[in-house]
């Protein structure tokens, strides 16, 4: 709920610096935009972890790897480039003796995840789970079985689960520009602490709500656990966003053109000791904080979610019914605020990027923002 | 959107009469409260149909019957009685040779409705929808069977499809009250025009939000095509309100002890040409309407879609693929806008009843809500 | 597999009496057919438990209540009737505060159980599993509701679950003669042990194959644990009989006129602990059960699953993981079988029954069967 | 039904020429082993198309890659290598503009196929499928995007459907030797009429009920109408295997080792104007095949099924309702018969193949397997 006047804390805003990655990669500028929280934008009820990320789950790990090269007109294979890859490792060590409980649903499956129909036979996971733009995901897959059958050398079956939104707009897409080792390397890159978010990783080239986006994150506390969720946001028509209730519209120059097509991808995490069946719960109430952000889940919108457990072990028994069902709805609530939160920080964290043939998608303005949302008018 | 000042229209709010039934039925008074169009409150975009209601989708039909007898204390089997039926007719005629394309949607399965696995399987309708309390479910189920069995002498296998709702906080729930002579009677009432709504029907007994809740009915138009939705509305904690973007939460005094749990059932109709699995990407989106008016899909709330096509029989080839099939996406808006529309009508409509033990549920007080939404305060 | 040559025990084969109700309740004679067993029939490599039935797991128990009354013309409301109820008491004392884990599969959904989205949610049961003919279904919910509440008067919201076959060939069923006194007496006469079959309970009017049909029971033990099935058989063309293997065909009169239209109900209980993404595995196998019995799973024919395990309460926390998933293979050979040999069974156990209208099903000829199973021909 | 004596007809066995690719690969000698009509097993009572094959359906070819390089011990990345790729068109021109309606079915999720989720949704096929090993369907997905981007050059999202089966016994798995031009080869392949079969393609190093296996395919008439099914065959335990119901065993040295983990992909493709709904209802029905050959689709089988319809286009409206759909049970049949066939071919068609580490899986033999079924003994 907004709490007006806001509390702008720019001073406040810290930003963990991006890779830098051969050439291809250019670490972007320590990035003082605000968070939902610095605008005095608190979503719902409950409380945020310490760092409102999906790394307040203990053992949660993020890493990134940004792809920024070239400008101008696109030459398929040379660029530009506006792409990268971001890992989400659940647990620490080899994940694949693990097998962390899991659950996967779709909102709406216009996408190209992959690894989904064996998380939802088996309830777990064994890879990190990776982000990247369509048309890398099966090169993503690759490199993350290497990755695994590494540590795992005796074992020739990896289900690696890895989910997409297209930056077509923005990127040479058809360049297929990740490589595996770009992969590799946001998996070894993943960190514990706050989550660098915005025009990183796999946001470098997506927009949402006819404006810059990219990644984003929040959490809540639940009792003696929480819930964090991580997004990459892709979705969402210009005119449409809702901040927290207050209807944005196209009062902030939300470029027009846009049919609302996309995709999101919402990792939830958990350290409540849930399998399957209750992690889907959940997971289908993260379709509620997209809905309030003004999403329609449109028809070429790929909305995935992947949920799962750090605690509820598929190799060994956790007491899932410590906490009875009925208590579930308050992590509902978890659930919905901390994607409706995400949601929100993946755009207000990103920067303008320019593109492939000078297509420009624009970081949403914030001291226009800032008097919108406290009265009601821009000037 | 809220366009303000609201446009307060009282003199423009009609009610058909209720039906009386017997003893234990007594009609509700003409209603006079205003609808959300009434208030100003515009939710969306898309034009609404000439009802704003399920029946502006030609053909389809909704009749109630409402029992409301007694008061005090409850004695299980005399009462108090507030409790109904609904009953909503897809298409003319005999429905079971027509056989419109339908489908269903479970957004949170802690419910009793029937009927969902033949629709999934045959994607289709053969009787008409009804909706009453939850333990009178299987009673309206006979009680459509005695209805199309009667048309139909010949066969011996019907599917009734009814949804439901718990009404057991103001009404003897377990004395199950509704007899097969109501929803006979239910069917019989069904006409087509202007919805009468509210405290009507099967929504006699129910809650939203710490509100006294029933019927709601709204519709949208996408160009030749329209979406009509109508809910039974009984869930939302008090507190969670949303009203187009503004969080009502306790200002208006919604009962505190509320959790929640409840159920609301949401009946969508469409004269657009779509079989099951367009209806299906439909369907889901009546959860992005819930989630907009503040709901979590609590762990008890039973929240079922039903959709149907009254131009899409499954005996009859209609061309669906006339509607290429990225224009959906407008199909979704409408279904979103009209469920929150519908919800917020299911709320706005209520008067205060007072039931079984004393319990009462006050209706939404307008006078505050108008000031709340003009001025962001109510005094 | 068939081990000639056949060890025909008639005498072994006891029959436990049938239960008298009323005037429209007639006992079955002690029926001395054979199970598959006695005619050395045996399905697959696992060993069956000491009853080979349902209630070879510990704690299930099963009650009929059989309707015979009438014949010659069908009178609709006055008979012939030929119908009944089952009822399957999943654990001992009260269901509804043990809420043992379960799950529902359907292999074609043209039918009209009920119950199955709550139990999909929430992964349990809370009531008996009764099941009846097609058109009876709602009553008998009505009534589980009587048993439930008065076990649980403080509650207002039970879900019963009641699985149905179509009996209208032989019985009256537009008459509905089932009447909730029935659905209560088949769950008080719950016993444990041998379990009677064929031509009793809800089985009474069924047809499988274009023979009579009916329950049929059995039962195959895994390690410590053990796997028991209850089939309510009605489906199954004439002439594609399989008798583990052997296509009997239309060899043994099987009447020529059928469709395979009809239904089959299979329960799954076990007491392994399993919770309901596992039992949701068992269930899927079923269908292989099914299919080796000569079925298709013919477009008329509702095919419903229920499975539950004794020992997964989800009130309190079993040790799912203390058996390794992989060890989850032997189980679905233990579901195959049982469901095979409970299939066979439940037509082996039938004797020829005439109904409404002179209808009649012949019981299999079980000496011609024998010959054929032993020399390949009948004479 | 196995009708006696076998017509063995070995001069009528056909083998189209394998495809040699580079130093990798090797032709298969023509291949002399029978099909299972050849032996006189008839499965079922429909009748064949043409060819017995998918490619009956006007418009589907199939194209294989195979690659067979050298012998003796693993060394990860040089081999021996024993795999390949198996490529169906589902239409001829250019598939993304076409559509064709499509769905997949789930009967055990463990396993790595891709490109499930968006045929789920949009219910149509946009790329030829692919079959290849478990570690290799990424870099086919990137190679069918190489494909259909380059007929498609303006568009930048793309679903390959991609399936699996682990062929790790024989081959060096781990070594991924599946190129992109591997792949596009396949497709380039593809031809109508007769499909080569048994050790080819994708079907190189795969077995089945602990003998080699590999392709296999098989057809119904229905009509005017038929149905293909092609398999990718790599499931069901030693011992287990069943031949029209005649239940083989370990008479013919299946090897013992076995657990029956492994895989199948089933594809299935008509010219019935069905859409997803309806082409769901006949996928569900391959389980029915795959039961009847004795598999149990273990715990780690990942066992996917594809169905496609060539005259259902999603992109112009094909008259789906002119089978009424009680017709659909035949249907049924044709699913269930030849998709029994079909792996029954995939077994029969194998020679004995060595591969890395000396790992032997032998073609099952045919004179013993001749006399079995005759005599009902070997010798």
């Amino acid at each position: 709920m907004i709490r007006r006047p806001p509390r702008w804390r720019a001073e406040g805003v810290r930003r963990i610096g991006d890779i830098k990655e051969e050439k291809a990669e250019v670490p972007t500028d320590t990035n003082l935009r605000p968070r939902a929280r610095d605008l005095g934008i608190e979503i719902g009820q409950l409380p945020t972890g310490k760092h409102n990320a999906i790394t307040d789950i203990h053992g949660v790990r993020v890493g990134h790897v940004t792809l920024r090269k070239g400008s101008g007109r696109l030459e398929i294979g040379r660029g530009p480039v506006r792409t990268g890859v971001t890992a989400i490792i659940p647990v620490p060590g080899n994940i694949y003796k693990k097998k962390p409980a899991a659950t996967v649903h779709i909102i709406n499956g216009y996408g190209k995840s992959l690894g989904f129909p064996q998380v939802a036979e088996l309830g777990n996971l064994e890879t990190p789970i990776v982000l990247t733009n369509t048309l890398s995901v099966w090169t993503a897959a690759d490199a993350v079985v290497d990755y695994v059958s590494k540590q795992n050398p005796t074992r020739a079956s990896f289900n690696p689960v890895v989910g997409e939104c297209n930056d077509g707009r923005l990127n040479d897409i058809l360049g297929r520009h990740v490589k595996k080792r770009h992969v590799l390397r946001a998996i070894k890159n993943a960190e514990s602490g706050p989550v660098p978010d915005g025009n990183i990783g796999a946001g470098m080239g997506m927009s949402g709500f006819g404006f810059k986006a990219g990644i984003g994150t929040a959490s809540r506390v639940v009792g003696r656990h929480a819930i964090g969720v991580l997004v990459l946001m892709n979705t969402g028509g210009a005119g449409n966003l809702v901040i927290d209730g207050v209807h944005i519209g196209h009062a902030l120059d939300a470029k027009a053109d846009e049919d609302g097509d996309g995709s999101i991808m919402i990792v939830l995490a958990t350290d409540a000791p849930f399998y399957q069946r209750r992690l889907t719960r959940l997971a289908k109430r993260a379709a509620f904080g997209l809905a309030r952000t003004g999403a329609n889940a449109s028809h070429g919108s790929g909305d995935f979610v992947i949920a799962f457990s750090t605690t509820a072990l598929t190799t060994k028994q956790a007491d899932e019914y410590s906490i009875p069902e009925q208590e579930i709805s308050t992590y509902f609530w978890a659930v919905i605020e901390a994607t409706e939160e995400a949601i929100l920080n993946s755009i207000l964290r990103c920067d303008t990027v320019t593109g492939r043939d000078g297509n420009t998608r624009n970081g949403i303005p914030i001291e226009p923002l800032k008097r919108l949302l406290e009265h009601g008018k821009i000037s």
